[in-house]
């Protein structure tokens, strides 16, 4: 099972990095395959494209012992764990294109115990509601596939976890998030495939709606300053970032999530009424983006 | 005590903002007074100078129940713990001219337990040995004229403390640290009032020497990147930034650590031999820049 889910996060990485390189349209994906006495991995990154400054599609499968804290979190004995995921942050030149995140991971314990987590969030630095909704209507739609009481829990949970407790903000408009999701490995790893498989079509209509939108100065600065919030989260809160740099060892990998260029500035909120104070709004009480009614769908987004 | 303490660091704080703005030539601090039902403080920032990109010079003064990890680390029972300190962080715009930080910090325990901690260290965005060696002597000087033993300890903590595991690199070249330096309390008052007395005279001359070096793209970008470890250091190691975002709830003064512009680019290593790779070097292994054999001197640097 091992050897089968991380050969299909690769199959997948390459669906996902060649539909990327035709959406960038300037620039490939560099490829460096990585080894050490823990595990392997396969990093691909695209830089300075026609529409990503950076874009990391990550894969690797390691094995390792349990870092202290995270045994002590998940509650279980420190022992060997295994784990392989696929992991992709997207940051696009416009700020009127969102920034994406997904990743998606299996993890097994050497007692036998093992579970799947993962999840996809959107963080737009310019609130459209159209586009929140359909991104949202995408994992609802591939939830609904398989539990109908999945969307309103993952939708809560990536709430919850991307969450800047020092800002009092959400990182982005969220999406769906499952840390521990544990049951039959079959039907597991059906839903899993499914959502990796459904990534591209939560985010390409957005892309393909706003990468001919203008913007100015403005709109830059404001882009670079709340991708401080991104850097924020991930260095301060996001366990995976955490567990990549206690265990595997390649901080490269794992740092690629960071933005490529980044602004702090003192005290800069937005003008009440802007749409830059629009989007805070949205941070900062989450909402629904869609009626989560189930819908019974076989139909992806 | 407390009072004693918040007043002297209040008036330290004065003297070191007057001195950075006569530095600058181009413009002032802005102070913000905040408190809420932990405390107060006074934050001080100077944005686009004619030298700093961003200076930040704040105290506080908080009475608040030790964060429970905290409490753990350092051996306690949960208790409320009264804490009061200096810091600040200047970035030059040049990247010739080292991005600076220090901070004192009085902390007291509802158990009637006391420590002073600080410390005071330079980053160079280029390796100049005089400089290095010129910041190091001035702080052992301090510390000479109250314990001989101090200048080696702190010296040594102060490259153990300011180092990023996931890079193999401390920030910057040091300078002293000290987390817990508990005794008499009036002379440790003492010792901590003379180190912030000497700030001033051990970065001012580097700053005189340097800032009218001449720089373009290159030494910019190599300075926007090495900023981008500042900000891994500030928030996935920093104890001072985590006590401030579980503590005092004012993020906006916690992080006027953090660099105005940065950027974090995939595999950056700079060419053997360059004036960059000299820099990595002294930070991969670091050195003693100074005779470290005790002086006996009541001379400031």
């Amino acid at each position: 099972m091992r050897a089968t889910i991380s050969s299909a996060l690769n199959t997948l990485q390459d669906t996902i990095c060649a539909t990327l390189e035709v959406l960038d349209g300037r620039c490939h994906f560099r490829e460096d395959l990585w080894s050490h006495p823990a595990g392997s991995g396969r990093t691909r990154v695209l830089q300075d494209g026609g529409l990503f400054e950076r874009a990391g599609v990550n894969t690797s499968a390691v094995e390792t012992d349990l870092p202290e804290g995270l045994a002590r979190r998940l509650h279980v004995d420190p022992q060997r764990a295994f784990a392989t995921g696929i992991s992709l942050v997207l940051h696009p030149a416009s700020p009127m294109v969102p920034t994406v995140h997904a990743n998606f991971r299996y993890i097994e314990l050497a007692n036998g115990d093992f579970w799947f987590s993962g999840g996809a969030d959107l963080t737009p630095w310019y609130l459209v509601e159209r586009d929140a909704a359909q991104f949202h209507m995408t994992w609802k739609h591939v939830c609904d596939r398989h539990d109908l009481s999945w969307y309103p829990k993952f939708k809560k949970g990536c709430d919850e976890y991307f969450f800047l407790k020092h800002r009092g903000e959400t990182r982005g408009i969220g999406g769906i998030f499952f840390d521990d999701l544990r049951g039959d490995r079959e039907l597991l790893w059906h839903f899993v495939q499914d959502c990796g498989n459904s990534f591209l079509q939560s985010y390409v209509p957005i892309v393909e709606r706003r990468r001919h939108d203008v913007w100015s100065e403005r709109e830059r600065s404001w882009q670079l300053l709340r991708r401080g919030r991104y850097v924020e989260f991930n260095l301060l809160y996001d366990r995976a970032t955490a567990f990549g740099l206690e265990t595997d060892g390649r901080a490269e990998s794992v740092l690629i999530s960071l933005p490529p260029l980044v602004r702090w500035d003192y005290q800069a909120d937005p003008q009440p009424g802007s749409r830059e104070a629009v989007l805070v709004a949205a941070l900062r009480s989450p909402r629904e983006w869609i009626n989560t009614a189930p819908v019974i769908s076989h139909a992806g987004g």
